[in-house]
């Protein structure tokens, strides 16, 4: 991995690596293009290199390839609840309706939430329905299932028709119906990524407040 | 603006637009290039577009420009909280000191930690100094100070070289002295805006469990 990081990198600082692709006519003209002010894209000119362009984030990598891994940890936050009622004996759905304010959702539906925003957003910029998700229910299976399902869903979309969302137009409806307006790239930056991390902070947040010993990494992740 | 997206959707969409750039030989030769599979970066055509790349997210905007509005918002989080203590009638500085588990940071500690890491990750990308923040008192307008100077420091780091940084190899180091590698790319993307995030949502979580009347909107900030 390291090394394909150092290979990419070492491509990018040397453009005559590319040589040996184009005839001596070939580059006289790229070279000429060159000077006209043309500039390539370096990431075209290897071709080969799978997903991620050298030098921005793609859309995929900024909406499923942040979901995804966060949708695993809030899974494992979720796993060392039932162990810590398991330790108190209570039942771990207790936990799910506790909340940090009276008029705030409580945990299952922070949980709710943050699939919500994890299936909402991929499948406005790939085009897609989202999957539809049950009923919201208090119990710890059905939350980790629909987690499951929310994984398996933006694992699905394609990856080229989300990296190709960053201008087109989209709209979330909230749930009052009201539609607003984005493009795919300000969805991600200033609405679905803060929203998505909103939920799961808060769901940690819930979960340190009723007494289960977390750490940040299990927010993180396991590295 | 609108009509601005218009356009750059308009223009991508037909290459042929750029036409009258070139001359007949010249055109022949690109179309040769294109038929070869050579595929220009179509915001390099039009030249002249300040900023975002149509079909991607720059680093920049994935880092200063997540972290100044949000910075932005946690100042008014903090300042509906003061107005909160003066119509309760207690001292602002009781509100952070109060936390959400004995062993978690208090709401002073979480907007400072939101200010490190909307500092250090961009200071990284643009291979700067962070900006020295004071040692961390328990007063609001101390805290305000330092979202200030925060925001002040990240928007004067310029664009370019942090937009050159996706791939660069950066090391986080951790107040315990452990220094975490990443690129800048999976900086941003698995540690400085998901902690990011985890503070700013944090302070909000705080300040709505000791009372104070917030709405979404005041985490994602007023459109």
């Amino acid at each position: 991995m390291r090394r394909d990081i150092h290979q990419q990198r070492h491509g990018q600082s040397r453009p005559d690596s590319n040589d040996h692709l184009f005839s001596t006519h070939a580059r006289a003209v790229i070279v000429q293009l060159l000077r006209c002010g043309f500039r390539p894209d370096a990431r075209r000119w290897r071709g080969g290199i799978e997903g991620n362009p050298e030098v921005t984030i793609s859309i995929y990598d900024a909406s499923v390839g942040v979901f995804v891994p966060y949708l695993r940890n809030l899974s494992g936050l979720l796993d060392k609840g039932v162990a810590y009622a398991e330790t108190r004996k209570f039942n771990p759905a207790v936990l799910l309706g506790m909340r940090l304010a009276p008029n705030m959702y409580d945990l299952a539906q922070q949980v709710g939430e943050a699939c919500r925003h994890a299936t909402v957003a991929p499948a406005l910029l790939a085009e897609r329905e989202p999957v539809a998700l049950p009923v919201l229910e208090h119990d710890m299976a059905g939350l980790q299932a629909r987690i499951a399902t929310s994984i398996e869903f933006i694992e699905s979309l394609p990856r080229a028709a989300i990296d190709a969302a960053a201008e087109r137009h989209v709209f979330f409806r909230l749930k009052n119906g009201t539609e607003l307006p984005f493009t795919g790239r300000t969805l991600l930056l200033t609405f679905s990524v803060p929203q998505f991390f909103f939920h799961v902070t808060t769901a940690y947040d819930l979960l340190r407040h009723a007494g289960v010993e977390l750490v940040k990494r299990d927010y993180l992740g396991r590295k």
